[in-house]
């Protein structure tokens, strides 16, 4: 807990424990990767993968084209920052100023390395596979050198984290819950649809389980 | 288009006219705004509004408290980058080298500007409110000159802007196509669940129909 990562406005909203931000990583696989160049941000989304064993700091894998420049960037070992926020629903309070949003989010500081070997790189592809559906890597058929090639792989380093959620009802003024006004939340979750078949799917291959049973955003949803 | 908003991987998926880019900003209301302090980018989930008006370039609201680090930041003018993502579905090919997202993304750069009059920021946070859940400012109490005056709001002008998107089913090498492995698409959408009434909320007070009728994220969800 640094300047950096210093929760300062409603610090009671704030977390820096490992668990919970772990957790939260865990429920998403969107993350939002900030850089700077010369002084510009840029803010790109990706998907991202955790190294899921204990060690402490925490470990992403990222992937995207050789040709990607914010692969190309973070690889130089610049300063980043991965932040994957939750939505959990729209507060409603009965004044203006106390509405608010339920969330579950971490931005997470730190460096990025790229993976050159062809064994790291395929590892972490299945980190990144596992960590979205798990079960899949198995089943289909995996990179081939040329493909690894391809891809940029990097490995980021969690060197400071925080965490901040909000979640229950709105937090009205005293002399406001009297006013007749509506107030609650509209629960939100990121829902997962029956799968569409490719068009182009032989007829006998069923879906498999870990397709029906796909559930996102860790809202059991 | 210049080099800050070229899309450069998989340039097909991009696209750089206001029509699709205020499409997508329209269809959501969370926004990760990034800035840099000394070359460390910062991330940061925020609720956004943007100002519905014709005018080029588009204008986006942002607020917070007086105490955020963001809003500071952004106030001084320093380049920004706001991000909008919206998950559409997991893409799932044959090969695991063509595993990709279904998304619509908008990365905009532009600066902000504090808004310091009274009735500027009362304007703003209404068009954030409005964007949010249109129908729900007319039904609160509105904000106090105090509380006006411990909010932050700022103008972010969009300076330059691109959308990616990918919509639609795998595309697997011609020769993956007779693996016998399920491939398809499975949609994910951020969806509301009935509201839930605040305990507090005296009985009488009837669900508002823009609540009942909330839809999150612009997929006719």
């Amino acid at each position: 807990m640094t300047d950096r990562t210093t929760v300062r406005r409603l610090p009671q909203r704030g977390a820096y424990d490992s668990q919970t931000i772990h957790a939260i990583l865990d429920a998403g696989f969107l993350a939002h990767v900030g850089f700077c160049v010369e002084g510009q941000p840029f803010v790109i989304p990706t998907l991202y993968g955790r190294v899921r064993d204990a060690e402490e700091p925490g470990r992403l894998c990222l992937h995207g084209s050789a040709a990607s420049r914010m692969l190309r960037e973070l690889s130089t070992g610049v300063p980043a920052c991965v932040t994957v926020t939750h939505v959990d629903g729209i507060v409603l309070a009965r004044s203006a100023f106390h509405h608010s949003m339920n969330y579950r989010s971490v931005v997470a500081f730190g460096t990025a390395r790229k993976i050159d070997d062809i064994q790291g790189k395929a590892e972490a592809l299945r980190v990144i596979s596992d960590h979205l559906i798990a079960g899949r890597w198995e089943d289909v058929r995996n990179p081939t050198a040329k493909e690894l090639k391809a891809t940029s792989v990097l490995e980021f380093t969690i060197e400071e984290a925080s965490a901040k959620t909000r979640s229950g009802p709105p937090a009205d003024d005293e002399e406001d819950y009297a006013l007749p006004v509506w107030a609650g939340v509209v629960p939100l979750h990121l829902r997962a649809a029956s799968p569409l078949r490719d068009p182009r799917l032989e007829s006998g291959v069923p879906t498999p389980e870990y397709v029906r049973q796909f559930h996102a955003n860790g809202t059991g949803s």
